[in-house]
């Protein structure tokens, strides 16, 4: 049996995070480890090796990183950048080197996205000295680059810093070295990250949209006029990551049926109501009260609605999805889970207590209720970018992350119908309306693609009272 | 390592369907396997063992049994009762006796059921010489007895022989003798079976309802007396059964994603639309055209309702389930499963294509709406037995099974609610309805129970127009 | 989706010990559950139930039991006998009642093996209303009653209160109760039980061989006069299991691999080296200074010769086999598991290291070399009572379990074949030698069972020398 | 839910095959898929997609390929290269394009290993209009680059091909390109690949070795020169993957146990005993006419040796190995697998049956046996580039897989000691000893690795009588 050399990719799904385990012979590394953190130990140990190092990239703001309980677990030694003072793990500093049998992993101080943030050079010395691959963290993505927006009192310099890190410090290792970057499509630390999750330098070098501006002033300038949300979980992110406080899980955390008496027991003690079905499910009945986020996008948006101080308990499909909606919660931090109701929404409806539907609305009846001036607010949630490639006639535009801090916008004595660009975010928004005592509110389901398809008269923004 | 003794139940759920393996050392015999029959011959392996024998204990007609197959893989023997021709396996005639190390299982023809019925006995011959435990088949269940309407011609007389059977043969036994039925609660082959699964025949003799009736001729007359469904799809069952000739799986069948133009294309070649998700989410958005049977209630309500000689496409909650929904079918012998609809609806809806809904209403709302006096049909699809025990005044009642032969007694020019035990059938009976051209049609969620729960006023049979 | 009842049967392999999970609807109960208890609270969530209530049957000695870690996990409280007085947890009283659904648990008091041993009846109300089934915990076994050795001053009290709990509380249950103890063959808790773990109290009434002495005097009598192994790990098992002190898993443990070099490193340290590899792997190459106990002898023998003061490291068939060996460690308390060599013995032996060897004996060549009185000591480590069923002539017989502190009645000068049933335990005999310093010495591979099937002159305890 | 990328390696351990999965939204591919092929259809399913494309880059002489039955499976066509004429699938010529979403594969022609090899490039039409990565099959490895020895009367022209592939299609499409063989480190495809599997166009265009020779007529030259294995089963594999006459597994083929009788009547039937337990289990005990090669090295030496016209019954370390086993001798086409013997050897040995042993040396010992001038053979089994690097002194050289032929070099009449790089080819070739008569052979474990790390006296080739 001869050692070999691994590299893993393990996806945060819904975050796209991507974190790497990567190894030669008895010895292995980790880049970025997930909360959830045992996978790590378990995969090098299917390998045959033990984690010996755990490399954070820098200072995670979207997600709880594993480092302290992935080196609890393994003896594995931590490192981050020195720039910030990290109360857990040891400092590393350029040119440092790390090595797993024939591999060895070089420190490249990356600042830009933030000012600790390292880049990870890999090598095979059993086969030359140049690297074959690295390990780019927020700083480089396959078609984006890193956000630069969370200093911004320096935004600036920060931007240069990227503009540095990019064009003197990565894209001259060469145009062969491949690129395993922290993130992909779908992640809210980019915008316009590609689907495809594997890349080379040299090619991001032709076609990465992000390093077409090749001029320090004209990167530094397109970098400060981007927009990026910073939705209120990310405080509590970089807390737990400064400080390595987040509880660590030791098992993945369980959570356990409630009958419908105790999860209106619950309810009354202050619990959440989070209902994680799909939108038509929502649509057909729901506990009044309940927030909804269909569950593939509780990464996305849980951490704009939820509190870190109340207790949380679900509605599910079915029991078999408890176990992804909790690690979906765990890795945005939220450890205050305190049970599902039983049988989906069954044992709600067959005890007689009230539920509330939201009434889905095609494109087609949507656009006849506008050109026959029917009196009602037609919501829509989608992104500013989104609303700018155009909209429907007389639609009021709030970002769904927002809606809650600008629900006094949308008037409360007439039909609200909640649009996006699919049906997916307009069915939060529906529950949040609903919660908050809006009384006739509906769900286009299909929205802005179902227009698009069947042809729907669309105004760009300026043209509309939007 | 010593050898050892091991029995497993494995179940088919839905169907409530109980087989057992059973072995010593490295012997193993199989009783009434499930059509994916894989499954025995790993697990017999997981002991170390091989199956050696598979004993059937009557041609069933609720499944398609899996001993053909199973043989092929394992080299193991099939055997049924001698008072059929089966065009396979070999016949087993009362007292014959088969060796798995210590134990011995050995054949007791108890017919009633069917005519070849058997029961297998069980004894360990290390410990003593009488039964430790035995394998009924459909003559005995937890709390209740096998059917006995296979016959109408010659109705008393397997009455008679079902009679002999259990106090003749079964219940001479022993009480302190373990049973081990064919089904368990919810299964189609029996009433009011009990929702434990274990039993000894000393504690049935005591507590089963069927067995008080200790009578010769009360046990026939009761037996006569009895209604059961006779769902359609039970004549191509003990075709496959007798003849032995269901496809053989070899692998679980897998079904894979069609999307929106191909998933319609299919349904313009006569695909019939199965859509699997849950009362709610059909309710809130559901293809015009689709039958609704949510996931867990396809092993009793699909052999209803779909033909065998016309492809199926599915719509899932997600492709998670397609595994499942796919075992589901091809346990009642639909091996025409075409694909399923990628992504839930949501590319439907997203494509712009039509959708229609199913309002639900609630039971408050129902009966606010019957005291109102408001035109609109009441449809109560339960069993009679349910009915019996009250309904909602005014309601029609026409059982689900029955609904697609029966739809000209529902008028077509008014709305329609229907109404079940829960909604689960309901939901059923609702697309059935709109498949069939019914226009307003809604969906009592929480029906009978909620009604119950929240004291509407409920009628007896008899006391109403329904 | 109706609710039902569940009863799963969870094993601790090798230790042959039997838990239990009991529920109905969204309830559960759990009798005796093991240290690595995570999968109750699983299984029961695959039944959509939560765990309310854990029962231990008595003050375990043979392994740690998992109540604690199970109750933090899911919020189930603890009930022991009150008879003791336990540092956690619940007492729980004759006749005291706890509901799951329809079913209901009923402690009964049944000392004998420990004072304060309780039994739990089971009642379906549902059906009837008398018992379907008991948890005897270590009262009775199927084929065997419960140990009554634990206090030697009170010899004759608590055989006597065994007899009561079996004769006056147990039996009158009656002949159609379900037994469910929790033990099956090949516990160290009793010599004879079966192979079968089903079975009921008639059943057992009329074939368990310790129940055959009906006489209460004679059954005294009887107990009085067995022998039963106390490996000394059981003093270590009662501490934990009285005082809850045992350390809490959270997720199982992990090993991690170590080269050569790290191996040899930590046994310099103090630690001792586990050989769990096959007897003709052992035999073939093993590293000087190692106790070999084959992967599934460790539940039977590792209490007899682990200390639990120093770091074990392992050497493994291969790292598959790692997770497997830490559970059975941790059964019995030991959580100084430092490692296992990579690559089992290849690491080492390509290393260069030392490594020795011991050959095998085939049965017919151990008799010719009786035969031709060459100089050898054949070590017999069977039980007595194996023993005296008869043995090769000229053998010296000391139990495995006690030859380290015998190993002075072996003469060093000159050669020994160790011996058991199979070549088994007497290849751990044979590693104990080796390390204590004898040169030569080899392992009889077949032994027993190999001199019986070719016939080797066989004499009786007493005929001989040994 | 975006739609998104995908791409998986799926690997056949032992023979360092590399396969893969790549797709886009509801469609994927796949190139060169393994025979166990449902993997394929499942993970593509697990993406949501659909295979479309089946790719084979040439015709493989080293497995069974698994196209046909995959295609069977989902209704993916199959293509290959048109310069050869096979029996099943569709030609595909250079430039011919097929789109996945977003990714187009397409077809280079890159003749040389066989004349009608493919490379399947890979473009991202999202991204840009260069190709991201590379599908090489046979032509270019990590490291190494294909073998040219299969048409030995045409040796000169196609290694010109493989040159013309390499230098004027392959590294031309840049050095960014990432690059996807069809094998790494193991293969008998190739003598030096890397360990590390994955690497771009640039980085091998700078340090595969096989690429330095940049000059056409020294790479002619070079690979002329070169010696490669062809183990017998090629043939069988060329005549499968040309006609697609493999069997269609259907679900991963079972095997089963067998006691010690069963096992010895297949034995006398003609089959043939394939020991798959390490080199110390073997050297320990095994059965008389064993074949012994230990598990993980199946894939490499199996085709050496055994024949595809008998039986094979297999002795194992446990049963939990039979899945593995069955595998890797499926994958090289054997289909003729008659079960194990149950317990590992434990069953044979106990029922008396004669067994033999192989005695372990240690270097220290060899050496010592050499200086004493002791008379044996010492028997060196490694290739001959490795005994080129050094050898022991008085050795005698016999490649493994040719060992069979060449048994009239080894002189019977004196004991034998087997020796390779470890010991792993050396306890294969001590059964073949054996098997085929020698009386007294042992096995060096540890062999030259040890010899070397102890410091033994080494010699040149040549200077030796070897």
């Amino acid at each position: 049996m001869p050692s070999s050399m691994f590299l893993e990719i393990i996806r945060s799904e819904g975050l796209a995070h991507l974190s790497y385990l990567i190894g030669h012979g008895d010895k292995a590394a980790v880049i970025d480890p997930r909360r959830d953190c045992r996978i790590y130990a378990q995969k090098a140990l299917g390998h045959g090796a033990r984690i010996k190092y755990i490399f954070e990239t820098h200072r995670n703001e979207d997600y709880v990183i594993g480092s302290k309980e992935l080196s609890e677990l393994t003896g594995a030694k931590i490192y981050h950048g020195k720039h910030l003072e990290f109360q857990y793990g040891l400092p590393a500093g350029e040119g440092e080197e790390f090595e797993l049998g024939d591999l060895v992993l070089k420190v490249l101080e990356t600042p830009g996205h933030t000012f600790e943030s390292l880049s990870i050079v890999l090598f095979d010395r059993s086969s030359g000295d140049e690297p074959i691959g690295v390990f780019t963290g927020d700083a480089l993505f396959v078609g984006d680059v890193g956000r630069t927006d969370f200093f911004p009192d320096r935004a600036e310099e920060v931007a240069g810093l990227l503009y540095d890190s990019l064009f003197s410090k990565l894209l001259p290792l060469g145009d062969h070295v491949i690129l395993f970057p922290a993130h992909g499509a779908g992640s809210v630390c980019g915008e316009s990250m590609s689907e495809r999750e594997f890349s080379t330098l040299g090619y991001e070098k032709r076609f990465n949209p992000a390093l077409r501006k090749t001029d320090r002033d004209a990167f530094i300038k397109h970098k400060i006029s981007e927009h990026h949300d910073q939705p209120p979980y990310f405080r509590q992110m970089e807390k737990y990551n400064l400080e390595g406080t987040a509880a660590p899980l030791r098992g993945t955390p369980m959570t356990f049926p409630l009958d419908a008496d105790e999860f209106e027991a619950k309810v009354k003690q202050g619990a959440l109501i989070l209902d994680t079905r799909s939108p038509e499910a929502i649509g057909g009945a729901l506990i009044p009260g309940s927030l909804g986020i269909p569950l593939e996008m509780i990464p996305s948006f849980a951490g704009w609605f939820l509190p870190y101080d109340r207790d949380i308990v679900m509605v599910l499909h079915d029991f078999g999805e408890s176990e992804k909606a909790v690690r979906f919660l765990l890795r945005l931090g939220y450890d205050r889970i305190a049970g599902f109701l039983e049988e989906g929404l069954f044992a709600w409806e067959t005890s007689g207590r009230n539920y509330e539907t939201i009434p889905s609305v095609h494109a087609k009846d949507l656009v006849g209720r506008i050109e026959a001036k029917e009196e009602f607010t037609l919501l829509d949630v989608r992104k500013t970018s989104e609303v700018r490639r155009g909209k429907l006639p007389g639609a009021v535009h709030i970002y769904l992350g927002e809606l809650p801090g600008k629900l006094d916008r949308v008037p409360k004595d007439r039909p609200v119908v909640t649009f996006c660009g699919s049906g997916m975010r307009a069915i939060i928004a529906a529950t949040i309306l609903k919660k908050s005592g809006f009384d006739k509110v509906e769900n286009a389901l299909g929205s802005m693609a179902a227009c698009s398809a069947i042809g729907c008269p669309i105004v760009q923004e300026g043209n509309s009272a939007g």
